[in-house]
């Protein structure tokens, strides 16, 4: 297996992660992330870890990567799934995903995004302009 | 890795197939399938088979067999992302699925499940009573 797959839902991208990432996955993860964003117009990213027993550092910084490219495209990331042991580890390993939003299942992390959507979007850069 | 996730979307299950299927993993999937649909009331069940490149009679047999378990307990079972090159090796080996439906992504197979759940509950089994 070369390429993780990406599935399109709604105005989401829902991408689970089963398998032991290793530098040239994560590299085309990105890549086809990045690209299906544009091509889908997706205005948020779902990753879903509940299979993942152990997150070293390597997968924390992939999602941390993975939410800066999609904020720069307008998207929202959102790690669902995680299991307590994982958080745990996340924050002794000095991760703490600030970049990165978290929901308990992929219903809520999807809700949060259909929320988002909802949302005016002049909240966002209103300081700049006054 | 031991166990496939299973990802709840609204009134379905969605189960995303990465890594090379063997025994023991196709049987936990089975019957972590078989509890899930129970516990949540789904009423669909979307295999993502798109990362798969080769499918041989054993996933192929798995898939059958998914589709008829979940249809004893009322979840239709749709296959999502086939490769081409996949749909040909499975009728090859004389595998056409019969038992189950298949959608090209899963945004259509989540269709199919949402308009499987308007459609009257009375044609099923209306000859039976006549």
């Amino acid at each position: 297996m070369d390429r993780i797959p990406i599935l399109k839902l709604g105005s989401a991208l829902l991408v689970t992660i089963q398998v032991d990432m290793h530098d040239r996955l994560a590299t085309a993860l990105q890549e086809d992330l990045t690209e299906k964003i544009v091509a889908t117009h997706a205005k948020g990213v779902l990753i879903d870890i509940s299979a993942l027993e152990i997150v070293d550092s390597f997968i924390g910084r992939m999602l941390d990567h993975i939410a800066a490219i999609s904020r720069m495209l307008d998207a929202e990331t959102v790690v669902v799934g995680m299991r307590p042991a994982v958080a745990i580890t996340l924050v002794e390993l000095g991760l703490s995903l600030t970049g990165v939003r978290t929901a308990l299942d992929v219903e809520r992390g999807m809700e949060m995004i259909r929320r988002r959507l909802e949302e005016p979007e002049v909240a966002d850069g209103d300081d700049a302009g006054a």
